[in-house]
C-alpha cells in the first residue's frame, strides 16, 4: 500500500493519479509486475482495464473477481481505490503461500477511469466491460485540454488486446473505504454492502426581475435568489419525509447579475438525490418539483427542470453479501448491513454476475481529498474478509 | 435630450458613458456649448464637476442650484442623470427667453462620476465638493484597467481651476427618473423625495463542513449552502416586520466547492437593506444578525458578518419640498412624497444648503440598463416643476 501510495504523491499526504496519466501508467507497472511476482496470468482489454487471473480447479468457469481502480480524484487520498486492488493481490499471495487451489480462477481487475474527473463519464472502464457503455463513445472522450482518451490510453501503453466485452463472471468482490462517516460513527468495523444507491441529479432554473435593490418594494419583486433559497431550505426537509438513509444535496448555485445591489433575475441550482427505494426516489423527485413550482409562484418566476442524470438502484446479491457477513462472523468483527450512496465499479460488475462489496471505516468519513486517512487495523480487517468471501465464492 | 442621448449611444437605446471616457467628454463639451449658448458662466472645479452660472440680482448670495449627472453605468439609459442636467438648462432658458432675473444667481451643475462603476464608490464628486470625501483619495482611484482618476480627469481637459471644497448653497434641486416602480404603478405624475434613505451593506459568510453527497447522512451535515439559503429565505421576511416601504435585498452569492455531488462547505453572501428611519435600520441589523447566527446554529456553521459599507438616512429640506409641492399644485399635476431608496448627489449637496429633489416616473421603474424608458410627457413636466420650484428658491 505504501509503495503504491508514492506513486503521484502530493505533498499533503495524498495522490494525484488521474486517468492515463504517466502516474496511473506508473501505478498500472506496479500493479502488472507484482502480479508477475504473485504468478498470475495479467490480460490487458482494449479499454486498459487490467486482470490478474490465478488458475483454478475447474479453470473454464467463470472467475471469482476482485478489485478495483488504481486511478484518483485530483489531489484524491491513498486508499480509494488502491486498497481494494492491492487487498485481492494480497489474499491471492496467501492462497499461493498456503497452496490452496479454488474450485473456479480468480481475477483481480484494475478497472479504468474509475473517478471520470478527467475523462468523465465515472465508472467507464466497467461500463464499458458490462456493455452498459459503446467503446467507441468511451476512446472519443477528451479532456479540457483537448486529449483524447484513446491516444492517451495507447500512449501509456495499456490498450490490451482482449476484447472489452460482457463476460459472465463467477462473483464479484471490491473492499474499499466506506467514503462516508457511518462507520466510523457507529464504531462498527466492516460494512457489508447490498447494493448502491440510485441516483439522480436535476438543474433548476428560476427567472424572474432584475431590479435596482433600492427603489423596487418588496411587494413587486421577482427575486430569483429568494425563490431558489427557500426551494433549497424545502429540498432539505425531503429526505426525513422519506427514510432516514434518503439523502438530497444542493452542490452548485450559480446567480445573475450578482451584484450587492441588484436583485437577481437569474438563478440556476444543482439538485442530487439517492436512495436504494426507486419508489422514494419517484417519491423525491415529486416532492422537489413540487417544492420548485410552489416557491416559483410564491415569487412570481419561471422555472425549468432539467434532467442532467441517473441511475437506478443496484441490489447486490444475497450469496455474496452473506458469504461477506460469514466471513466477519469467523474472525470476530462487527459488522452491519449498508447501501453504498457513491457509485462504484461493483454497479457495472453486478450486472455480469453476483456481486457484493465490502466497506471498511476511514478516518471521520472523508474521502476525495489529502485529508482522506484509513486506520491500518480496519484496512487488515477489510483485506482478511475480503480474502476469506473471495475464497467462498471461488469454491462456489 | 436626444441630441445628448446621440453621445455614447447603444444599438440598445441605451448610452454607455463610463466617468471621464471620451463619451463622457463628448457629453461635457455639448453641455458646454449649450451653456455658453445660454450665456451661462462655465466654471469647472478640480474635480471635474461643472457648474453653469447665471447671475442674480444678488450675485454675491448663495445660488439656486439644480443639476445632476451625464454619466452613465455600462449600457446605462438614456434619463438616469441627464435628465436633471438638461432639465435645468432648459428652465433657464425659459427664464432668458422671458428676461426674469431672479434674486440668486442659478447654478446648473453636472457632478463628475455620480455612478462609479468605473471608479468606485459612487458620487464623488459632489462627495469631495461637500467635504465628505478627500479629493486626494478620489484622485487616486483607479479604474480595473489600472488608469488613474486624475490622469483621465486630466487626458480628457476637465481638471478645472475651481477648488473643489464646501460652499453654501441657497438651494439644491435634482429632477431624475424615479428608477424604481411606485409612480408607475400608482399612476402618479411627480414625485416629491423628502429623503434619501439610510444602507448598510453586509457580507456574510457561512462555513460547515465539504462532504461526499452521497454518503454523509442528513443528520451529519454541515450545509453552509441549506444555512445561507434558510437564512436568505428569512430575510426576505424581515422588511415586513419592519415597515411596507423598508427594503431588503441579497444580490451576490458564491459558493465554494461548487460541484453537483459534493456538500457546499463555505458561501459568502451580502445583505443590503435601505430605511429612512435610523432606529429601522438598528432594528433591521439586529434581525439580520438573529437569522444569521440562529441558522448557523441550527446547521452547526460558523459565521462571519463584514460591514461593507452603510450611510445614514438623509432627510431633505422641507421648504424646498413645499416648493415643489407648490409647482405641482400650480400645473395642476398629481403628487406624493417619497423618498429615494437610491443614492443621488442631492445626498452630498444636502450638506450644504436646503435640498430635495423631484422624481417622474420611468417605464416599469427599470434603469441601470437599456430597457430604461420614460413617457416625454412625464418628462416634460418634471422639467416645469423643476423650473417654476428653481425660480421659487432662487426668489427666496
Amino acid at each position: 500500500m505504501e509503495e503504491m501510495a508514492r506513486v503521484g504523491a502530493t505533498k499533503g499526504g495524498g495522490v494525484n493519479r488521474l486517468t492515463l496519466t504517466d502516474a496511473d501508467k506508473e501505478a498500472r507497472d506496479l500493479f502488472a509486475l507484482w502480479a508477475g511476482d504473485a504468478d498470475l496470468d495479467l490480460r490487458i482489454d482494449e479499454m486498459g482495464n487490467m486482470f490478474a487471473r490465478r488458475s483454478g480447479r475447474e479453470d473454464d468457469a467463470p472467475p471469482a473477481m476482485a478489485g478495483s481502480h488504481l486511478d484518483s480524484v485530483p489531489n484524491g487520498g491513498r486508499f480509494d481505490g488502491s486498497l481494494g486492488v492491492l487487498a485481492a493481490l494480497e489474499a491471492v499471495r496467501t492462497l499461493n503461500d498456503e497452496s490452496i487451489v479454488t474450485r473456479r480462477p480468480i481475477e483481480i481487475v484494475n478497472w479504468t477511469n474509475e473517478e471520470g474527473p478527467r475523462f468523465p463519464p465515472s465508472m467507464v472502464g466497467s461500463g464499458v466491460f458490462a456493455g452498459a457503455i459503446p467503446l467507441e463513445a468511451a476512446y472519443e472522450t477528451r479532456d479540457s485540454e483537448g486529449a483524447r482518451f484513446l491516444d492517451e490510453l495507447e500512449r501509456i501503453g495499456y490498450r490490451g488486446d482482449a476484447p472489452c466485452t460482457p463476460r459472465p463472471i463467477g462473483s464479484y468482490l471490491e473492499l474499499h473505504i466506506e467514503q462516508g462517516p457511518v462507520l466510523v460513527n457507529e464504531g462498527v468495523q466492516v460494512g457489508i454492502v447490498e447494493g448502491i444507491f440510485g441516483l439522480t441529479w436535476l438543474r433548476v432554473t428560476m427567472k424572474g426581475e432584475r431590479d435596482h435593490a433600492g427603489p423596487t418594494p418588496m411587494h413587486l419583486r421577482r427575486d430569483a435568489l429568494v425563490g431558489a433559497a427557500r426551494t433549497i431550505a424545502a429540498i432539505r426537509e425531503i429526505p426525513e419525509k422519506l427514510h432516514p438513509e434518503f439523502v438530497a444535496t444542493v452542490g452548485e448555485l450559480s446567480l445573475s447579475p450578482g451584484a450587492i445591489n441588484v436583485i437577481p433575475d437569474e438563478v440556476t441550482f444543482s439538485v442530487d438525490f439517492r436512495h436504494s427505494e426507486p419508489e422514494l426516489m419517484n417519491e423525491a423527485r415529486n416532492l422537489v418539483e413540487e417544492a420548485v413550482h410552489r416557491e416559483a409562484e410564491r415569487e412570481n418566476l419561471e422555472v425549468e427542470i432539467q434532467d442532467v442524470g441517473s441511475s437506478t438502484p443496484t441490489a447486490f446479491d444475497a450469496g455474496v453479501a452473506q458469504a461477506v457477513r460469514s466471513a466477519c462472523e469467523e474472525s470476530g468483527y462487527s459488522h452491519r448491513s449498508m447501501w453504498s450512496a457513491a457509485g462504484h465499479d461493483a454497479r457495472y460488475a453486478a450486472d455480469l454476475g453476483p456481486a457484493a462489496m465490502i466497506f471498511v471505516p476511514c478516518v471521520a468519513g472523508k474521502s476525495h481529498s489529502e485529508e482522506e486517512d484509513m486506520d491500518w487495523e480496519d484496512g487488515c480487517r477489510g483485506c482478511d474478509v475480503l480474502a476469506r468471501a473471495l475464497v467462498k465464492m471461488a469454491d462456489s
